[in-house]
């Protein structure tokens, strides 16, 4: 952990098992996390449930502070589309847990992050967890927000797909929305596939989460158990990959993370390949290097960080 | 002209002499058109160039009590095209104009869209005449909208292109914002380059202008000498042709155009087709109508409607 | 007629109704045509059939002493598509023709027209009125036959489509085979819809066949018969188009025509314009002219020559 | 290696350093194959250069008695692409041979190939190490030598690509001739960089080479000293891989490899991905397997079995 620094960060996501732990995360690393906000956006999820799972993860958290605002319900141009194989009819089956008290701010996803922006010393990273509808829409709505984004630490991509062969979901559910966050020129770290499914929840480490032995810990328990139940029934998965959760833990300690700075493409034209994101390891393009891109994860490190936070909570 | 009826419209552009002459026909024709707000975006220009000659214009026509908001600078995802060779480097070249004293709304035209249509009583036509960038961001930031929008009558797309040989410049401007649009379920009657190629300023209305002897018909008269010279030297046109004003002009007196309703896709992918409307003449595709197409105006009716209307100003 | 002049042609046809009428109109004029050879491709039925139709109007128009030689059944690259909805089930349905007594040929269609180009002094003109498949497999399989084409006469493609919106039957059935001939540096003749469509066989011009009296004549009548009511009911024509006859028309009187020379590309990426030929009217592209594009045709002496033709037969 | 099965096979090259040894490979392993053919293609170098070095190392490897046909100098559709960059101006720089006494065979390579599976048992396979062009062509010239085609083993593709961040040269070379073939149900075997990566010219293989002592190891020493410095100043690699020799090891001895049973689509539409091999490794798109894909080499095996037959030339 870097000592002595606390990243204000703006998580956009669309809760989902891995967001919510995600959430958790920051909750429980108050000492280098500052949570400006929350937005959301649809995506494992109809934007209502996402909203709902976002308020019901900031009770279970403690996090009654941060204005939670919700989002884009569509992606920028094409017809949207959900994850309910993953993450279940409500976008967080698993736990059972109470309709939430807490309330979504009045003002719209895309306004709050253009507002925060507008208002900060430049000292804000955006935390995409989920499709980059809301970023993108803001970035369109107010360019003047451009030089005021810290660094865009993103969940979505890799050098294979899990959505399609070649596109991973997030990026699959709005590669237009992608493309306009890629070619922005803020700078960008990539959490894709390549590093997220090394961020496995292997029975040890669900150990660890039951032996904490506090309400959130247990939450986390319970997502666990549906998520693995359902990589292992979609995808053959013996133990499920957190993957959101990479990008707070970078925000938190980047050195768990190794990453080169390479140029990434999005498709969007693409007959079998819409959504991908074509990264360039070799430099065969000849393109300057638009993205931090990271492949190797510290699982020590990783898992120690999360397991502490969660057990703060 | 319909009587006893007043359309309350939301003028959505890029001046653009055709937008300007737009803008003075609804401020002529006050009897008709209730003009709700002036919007702005980028397309001919630049959008600092086109909300200055938004606002030029206003003041030219007396208009001094309707919201001039600005717009989208970029396009939804591509990149931004503009069109100096025909609107000259401010966007509307040709007349010597004051700068205004007249200053835009401090509200972003995406959010006057969404707050008029969320105060209306589902009585606001939209007519944007330039790129659909703010629509279609406005679509997906509050689709709440999308049921309060009476009517969008818009300039752009065709049987043919153009920009290029297949698309008109509003529509390749920014084609993934028109597939929004096309696709929202909103009626739509599109004023393409079929019936707007019919509304050419001849000498003999030209000389309708001169006759008037206002400074608004001269300023008109300026634009058009601007225009004809670019039509001529750019498209090999003798007269140019006023596509905005079709779009007003509909909005007063729908009688003047023939339009048949017809199925519109936007091709986004085509390697020599990007921005194309693909208009179904035959129901071949068997897909239902989406869009009022004009094919036909009463060259007659419509310019005595728009010298009657700048004759008041 | 040019005098004097005697042009020697390959037809490349997928019989169909109106390929079947070029084939006469070819067989009736020998004073202007020598009929080089006749090759078939798939294209309004699987390539047995139009093969089969080939070798039937042969024997009706008393072709005997050409060779007809079988080609491609399948597009370049993409699936097989047929028009049984126009031509129905045999590819030419209404006319009652015994099997045919003639063989097609041993070889294969794109080995008949390289050696034939091999061959000649550069005098053959080409005339595709099917899918350019064959023409493109020729052209790639011997690029030296390129500079050896006289002309391609083809029919396909139009500013406007009729098996999409933007695409017309022959280019879209092989896009790609399209591309290939449109790019091969080649002159070009393209009849087009815009011009085919004003070939049409109305009651007086059946009324003229009837007049003949001739078992050809009695067989084009029996031809139209048919594919006036499959235009009536899949189109919506009054009368229908013999699209394939204008290229033949144009071999042996281009003056029937008015053509204009441009540059077409071919749309092989799009969405919903995947086989138009987008043809650059204006100039706007700035390329250069490939493709000598007919847009009129002298509807009198256009059925002057081919009821003289069939009159012969 | 199999005991007592001889494999009947037809090399489609475009030499090529890799390509070269891989005949030289064919050579020196009579017992295991019978060389029915070996035809040329563009690719590494225009057509010309390909038949030529295909010819030199015919006659290096005393290849005296089979029939070496050129074929296609250009892509099926797209515009032609080589690899001087790789593979020097010759397509095959390095070694200095002199001008080939052998000539082409008098017929094309793909009326050889279709001539070949014509006349056989069905006991044919093809080992294309070049772009497919002559495949694809063949297959839609005479689609009766689907079913005698007992298997196609490919050097192409791979998870990642070379020539672009997404594709390998071979496959981008001729994307559509690629389509072609992987959709044509013919058995394949696809050699992509995901194994031939694994196939590296280490220093101990290349002093393995030059212990040997013969003219045709010192020839492959050659070949290999300029393809180190071609990999190491192009690519970035210490080892260059001897792609193409991969196909002709696994017609020997297929348990070098590691291979899978996959669905593999090829991108033929994409802005960035062109040319791709989208293979499905989780059966996302729950579409049938029709690829064998290698991912896996035993190193020690393949250069045992390569250093072993070039000892016997």
């Amino acid at each position: 952990m870097i000592k002595g620094t606390k990243r204000k960060i703006i998580i956009d996501c669309d809760p989902g098992h891995d967001d919510a732990i995600a959430i958790l995360l920051a909750a429980g690393a108050r000492e280098s996390i500052e949570l400006a906000a929350i937005t959301t956006v649809a995506g494992n999820a109809e934007i209502g449930k996402t909203t709902r799972n976002a308020l019901q993860v900031c009770e279970m958290a403690g996090i009654l502070d941060v204005a939670v605002a919700q989002g884009a319900g569509q992606p920028l141009v094409r017809m949207r589309e959900t994850a309910p194989s993953i993450h279940g009819d409500t976008g967080m089956d698993g736990p059972k847990l109470p309709e939430p008290r807490l309330k979504p701010a009045e003002e719209h996803a895309v306004d709050l992050i253009i507002r925060k922006l507008l208002e900060s010393d430049g000292d804000i990273t955006l935390v995409p967890t989920g499709p980059l509808t809301n970023i993108a829409m803001a970035m369109r709505r107010e360019p003047a927000i451009l030089p005021k984004i810290k660094e865009i630490v993103l969940m979505g991509g890799g050098t294979f797909g899990n959505w399609t062969p070649a596109a991973e979901f997030n990026i699959y559910a709005d590669a237009e929305a992608a493309k306009v966050v890629f070619e922005s020129g803020v700078p960008l770290t990539m959490m894709g596939l390549d590093v997220t499914h090394q961020a496995l929840v292997t029975p040890a480490i669900s150990a660890g989460f039951a032996a904490i032995g506090t309400p959130a810990a247990a939450f986390v328990g319970e997502l666990i158990v549906y998520f693995r139940e359902a990589y292992r029934d979609v995808f053959g998965f013996t133990d499920p990959p957190v993957h959101d959760v990479c990008c707070v833990a970078y925000c938190i300690d980047p050195t768990i993370f190794e990453c080169r700075k390479l140029h990434v493409d999005i498709e969007t034209k693409g007959e079998f390949s819409y959504g991908m994101t074509v990264i360039d390891q070799t430099g065969v393009t000849g393109k300057e290097a638009n993205v931090n891109v990271a492949f190797e994860l510290d699982f020590g490190k990783f898992w120690d960080l999360i397991l502490g936070a969660v057990a703060k909570l």
